[in-house]
């Protein structure tokens, strides 16, 4: 591979190391509208949505790649040669230098971040759709961001007041992830929340309090769809005649929760949760059952279990 | 609250609390088979088990509590007169010299390693277990830890080759369910797994590659209980019968995962998952599906939704 003209970069004190170092703060990423995905498997997503984005005549999300001698040989197996204007080669020193990771694995990716409006999430009509109130911990802000992924979801919304999901050890957690869907930051919980409702888009929080058991549900959607597609008449006249023990029919009764509809899930702050005006907005309270002597889950936790039922229902589901 | 004849230990420097400090180590820990609590949640998690124990005529995990005069406060909210002779006041700098946290908040417990043995963790008929195999990170450890306690789950197994569950930062992220359950450590995946199956125990391996999909599994289990349990004749018959789309019928023909059934999961490696001779020991291998375009789960976010899965199983049926 070639990179035409250019040299090795080996001075890790030039001033376009000290830029690309400074991407680890956050005021500095805002202002450039730019961040840092480090390593071979953030840097190989974004090269993906670089090329998606280009293919279909828009702007893509790499400005430039920095790899190692090491990591150019990793970025060719990606065998794709559209990757190569955008690369340029680094000494380690340079790399270590420009990253926020002890070992970015030969390769760096300074993206522009690639944030929807609340205007076009909510025009694709998405069906599940993950909402970070407040959430803090980059950590868990990544990991949810990749739980969300793999529950399928069609957008994440980080609303303001929440950790910065661009901030180096979030993005590391998404995995890639954050490549994968729109991401909504910067607005109100209350408008994210009055845009999806207007557009049908059931509101359901994710509360240790809530009324709603998400296990009750999730057996609720199943035993419909059982139902439906097979021998029964109808669910009601079952669930007349099922006496046997099966639990929580009292609570299933005119329940108004349908986890097939579309449906966009608030996740709360670590320490508290959602506060008491982020529950208001919500159709719904669902509680993830706890089932043994822990008093709560960790808020990534929980997030994955709400997604993953919401995907499940919804993809079994005719509507 | 008096403490008797104790002094409040104000020299950071003093033996006793390098000798706390030193409980960072995994050498010293092992050695020693103590290890440190440290904050408020985990303290009071402790002394809950300390207490629980002791009532049962048995000895206690809790060998001494160092707390400040702001911990102190916090502890008498606990309103537990049992605790006073466990507690020894601090200065806050004694404190910080001994904890690994920033901010202990206030308190650190010394405690014993309440391990048990593998003999004894089968012979209670154990109906879900966590195993985890050679999971490196404390963070992921913790959070499974965690998440298995919220799923019900009758013990975990740490097995050799992963990290200290005794770690600070995995104590930490266990948010004081360590104390929950029994908690077997050091065993060979293979001796852990004879004798889960000796026991009648089904073996699930989460694997991202595994042939059976968890959703399916899931989907089954529900369809089961409400055909059993309500209008229809039996469940081969309506199975028969249903022929409108449901997924996965081909897949659900004879299938040998019954997720109702006593199991325990095990849970891979961060970077590689389950190895060849970990896969091999397992009855089936099971994929939590991805519905997006991310590649993989965290191996705490894949562990949670195959622990819940279980539960919400186990606990709906008659068996």
């Amino acid at each position: 591979m070639s990179f035409g003209n250019h040299e090795i970069m080996s001075n890790p004190r030039a001033d376009r190391v000290r830029d690309i170092a400074r991407l680890s703060n956050a005021r500095e990423r805002s202002k450039r509208g730019e961040f840092l995905a480090e390593g071979p498997q953030a840097v190989r997503e974004a090269l993906r949505r670089h090329h998606e984005l280009e293919a279909a005549g828009k702007t893509g999300v790499v400005h430039t790649v920095y790899a190692t001698s090491v990591g150019i040989e990793r970025l060719e197996e990606l065998a794709d040669p559209n990757n190569i204007d955008l690369v340029r080669q680094v000494t380690p020193e340079v790399l270590a230098a420009m990253a926020d990771t002890v070992t970015p694995q030969g390769m760096v990716a300074v993206c522009r971040m690639d944030v929807s409006s609340l205007e076009d999430m909510v025009a694709r009509a998405p069906r599940l759709v993950a909402v970070l109130c407040r959430v803090q911990d980059p950590g868990n802000a990544g990991t949810i961001v990749r739980a969300a992924d793999a529950a399928g979801a069609d957008a994440m919304v980080i609303t303001a007041g929440s950790v910065d999901i661009f901030n180096p050890k979030a993005v590391r957690s998404t995995a890639g992830s954050l490549f994968h869907m729109p991401v909504v930051t910067g607005a109100s919980t209350e408008d994210v929340v009055a845009a999806l409702k207007a557009a049908g888009v059931q509101i359901l929080a994710a509360d240790g309090y809530g009324s709603f058991d998400l296990d009750e549900l999730q057996e609720e959607s199943v035993r419909r769809r059982t139902l439906a597609s097979g021998a029964a008449p109808s669910i009601d006249a079952v669930e007349t005649q099922d006496g046997s023990g099966s639990q929580g029919d009292s609570e299933t009764q005119g329940s108004v929760v349908v986890l097939e509809d579309p449906t966009a899930w608030l996740f709360g702050n670590e320490a508290q949760g959602l506060n008491d005006e982020e529950l208001a907005l919500a159709d719904a309270r669902v509680a993830v059952p706890l089932y043994g002597i822990a008093e709560s889950l960790n808020v990534g936790t929980a997030a994955t279990v709400c997604l993953y039922a919401s995907a499940r229902a919804q993809r079994r589901s005719n509507r």
